[in-house]
């Protein structure tokens, strides 16, 4: 995109008042001007891009779920332990190919972090990512429950009930101790962590880009598979927080923050934990034997 | 194919009339020549492709679909959703990789709408393209009602009824109302066409053609496995209408056409806007950002 | 291998009789050395490379569907349409990257059949293929047989019954009339050809070799999924024939030949025509359009 | 990583006493020298990152059965043969990407006892491997134990009983004979070396190192739905028995050494029995035919 498309020729007969010889809707102009500039700005289509690609995530991730979810209950049929997973992993690999180019794709704070933490973004950069995730991730929980608006109001006797609101976040499982909810999040974050690092160091391995998109894809669909029982495996800080305060605000009450004991939290700040640890395994134990 | 081999040698003593030296079956041959002719030229071979992969689309789709219907009555087995999207995915790959070199291999009018929108095709090759899609259609549901003509004759005491009917149709769900019908094709296939266009741009992704049929039945294979539970993500205009016109010729009655209240112009139109929306996202978003 | 390993010294003092200073076990050595050199011999080792495909295919995809068989079993679990139609597929992607530089990896008279219509092989070599299929898919029943010979010990109080012999032989659906058997079996066959020829012509798709292998694979699972409902889409003579005489020999009795009236002729012959007619299909719709 | 990283200054002032001018801590400082340099040199990076990656691999597909059981388990579900197999191919995959570049992530016993024979690794190197192949797969098995600490504590009123012991270790199905169960390992262990070594072999197939890592991924998850019926496809030393004796210290107590009439000896010397054939096999029928 060349910089002419955007000079604005303020001489231009239609913008000058010809009496006063001034410029007409000068401040609405100076305001449409300044948003074209940074609508055309790099950092901003960056943002933007960001943004979307968590949206079109979460959409995918979401909406897995949540046809996975009406199908099972149209037929009384059982829990589907592998389509859900197999969407997860594919939803980040699909966002990859189609932001990654114009953003960093990293869809995911605790990512964003760990590049942080290898100083591939600045802390601008890395508040920027987050902020567009955390967007992304609530326009995306609103654009799910569109696509089912009317499969929610018609699930059963209660629509806002807990049960419809695992549709869009994650809950621990009944029988685990905080301790085991932390330790979960910790860990499998962790390993994520290690295995998205691996992924997609060049000095490791050798995956084209379009290869590194699926490559990460079938790491998260691992981790969803394995470690996904205790509580839904949310390791994305923005994937669980967005959609929560998403439904608190769509009509299911503040039940959805209470919930498991005012569980919220620990899927917020626990994957950021995780992902300082799996910075540091990966650092002691591969990339640092690897030649530059 | 060289042009030689089209040569006709109109003196050959078999084509003459010794008599009267005058060529024999003048308008028999000429038809034969003409249509020999027309078999040879590109735009010919380019529509029997596109015909011809439409129709393996459509025979993998609608018979991966029988498939699993008809195994899962056989074994009182519940809904899998996993096996006939995986197949809807797939159907698209296949038919790319076996007419790719000769068609375009769009399949579906709403793709060829969008690469008329980004000025891939003229208008003329437009209608080209959407008649040989919906003649390949009507011709893979024909293909598939004979594979199964047996299996569909022992299905119930009614076999032509609206049960088998939906092995080639897609039908809203029960609770669903118009404006979400609506909402629900046109969302689903504006997010189809941004995956498409980010899956086959050069500029964004570097797939071999291999690869790119790979990844665009992925997307196929993610739109299905995530706003299918709706109306069954017909996303393709000729996907819906020409086996649901199959169907009302092979004695299914007009039923096919009443159902879900006069429901069959909603995936034979929104598609259609649906791919509008999401080749403008697509530019707005992503495309305009990219370097030439 | 050279030649030169294949040298044996006549004058060797242990081959010479000293005495009478004659070579000694004359008729022992030349059978010895005949059975070397032909072992060694580049059609030998094509020919062992051919079996040893074709039985490791068999394997998988008999095993493949007796796992899913038994586990079903033991859970009252119903019938799982996408396990074994994975296995199989992967049975041909697994074959062909293993014996594929040695013997060229049809697998399959029909294939074979097609690749002598496209004059890649000749008719020698039609009848050497053909041969070592046979061979390798009896050899492939005996291994899966004798892994599973507890299980199917076990299996009921008939253990020979016409339910354990579906592991081995494949049996039209009982609403099939013969006319159906026979259309399915070609048609499948034929679209069958029709992707492998269009996943193997390099002037179509530019594949590598690893690929390809995995192309077929995806090209078999297809139409297993799709037209495996009516007989279990045997699509390979060698891959019904050969087990079926196999568990004829070992204690089936003549009933896997009585079976669904005498069919087993049609899975025998039927693949074969729509070899021809696929082969036919391809060049006229795509091969004759590529340029060369 | 430079050999100046590891320089120690012992002049430096905060070691040498400066009353008796000699160094402060010797003996100290000599051990933490020692290991610092042990713990930097190339064989013990290879030796955790051959450790680490057993620990993953095990992490992954320990915990993909345990998911799958505990999930069946809430629904009432039963057995799902598909997924538990998808990761266990999916666990080599993901370690063998994530540590093949500093080790050569052999991550089984039989296998590296193949490459002993191919003499790709020496008798050192072979020992070194299997030590570190048997603790990682005590850690992985540890680390699955700590995540699902909770969901085996709720899971029954026997929490230590046979049926979570499951989880971690493998158990001949109940109508196997000894003959039978013998059989199964070493064949099954062949076929899959055979595999393993085709596909790993240059000579046969050109894979980048990424391709092969999924290439022998699915070779295991094919082994596994194939051949896992009988005694759940150990196919490695390493994965059954340091699982196993982690459960013996963890509580189960000594039964499940005693499961199965001692069967634990069986998957520990059998898969290495199973090498040495499925090497001979790959070396007669394929590698001695390939040109170097």
């Amino acid at each position: 995109m060349s910089e002419e498309d955007l000079e604005v020729k303020t001489d231009d007969p239609n913008t000058i008042d010809t009496f006063t010889n001034k410029p007409r809707f000068t401040f609405h102009r100076k305001v449409s001007l300044t948003l074209q500039r940074h609508l055309n700005n790099r950092r901003t289509s960056e943002f933007i891009a960001e943004t979307f690609g968590t949206c079109l995530m979460i959409i995918i991730g979401l909406a897995g779920g949540a046809q996975t979810k009406f199908i099972s209950k149209d037929n009384f049929y059982l829990s589907d332990n592998l389509t859900p997973n197999i969407l997860a992993g594919l939803s980040l690999t699909i966002s990859i190919l189609v932001v990654g180019k114009v953003s960093k794709a990293h869809l995911n704070p605790a990512v964003s972090l760990a590049m942080l933490f290898n100083k591939q973004i600045s802390i601008l950069e890395f508040f920027m990512y987050i902020s567009a995730q955390f967007l992304g991730a609530f326009l995306g929980a609103l654009i799910v429950f569109l696509i089912y608006f009317d499969a929610i109001n018609s699930y059963g006797p209660n629509k806002y009930s807990i049960d419809t609101s695992l549709i869009f976040i994650t809950n621990p499982n009944k029988n685990l101790t905080v301790l085991g909810i932390i330790f979960d999040q910790i860990i499998g974050t962790a390993i994520y962590l290690v295995l998205i690092l691996a992924l997609t160091d060049k000095k490791n391995v050798k995956f084209t880009p379009e290869g590194t998109a699926f490559a990460v894809g079938v790491a998260l669909f691992v981790i969803c598979s394995t470690m996904g029982y205790n509580s839904g495996s949310p390791l994305n800080p923005a994937r669980d927080f967005s959609p929560r305060f998403f439904t608190f605000i769509a009509g299911w009450s503040c039940d959805v923050f209470k919930i498991g004991n005012f569980y919220f939290w620990i899927p917020l700040i626990c994957p950021m934990i995780g992902s300082a640890i799996g910075t540091g395994i990966y650092w002691l134990i591969i990339s640092r034997h690897l030649a530059q």
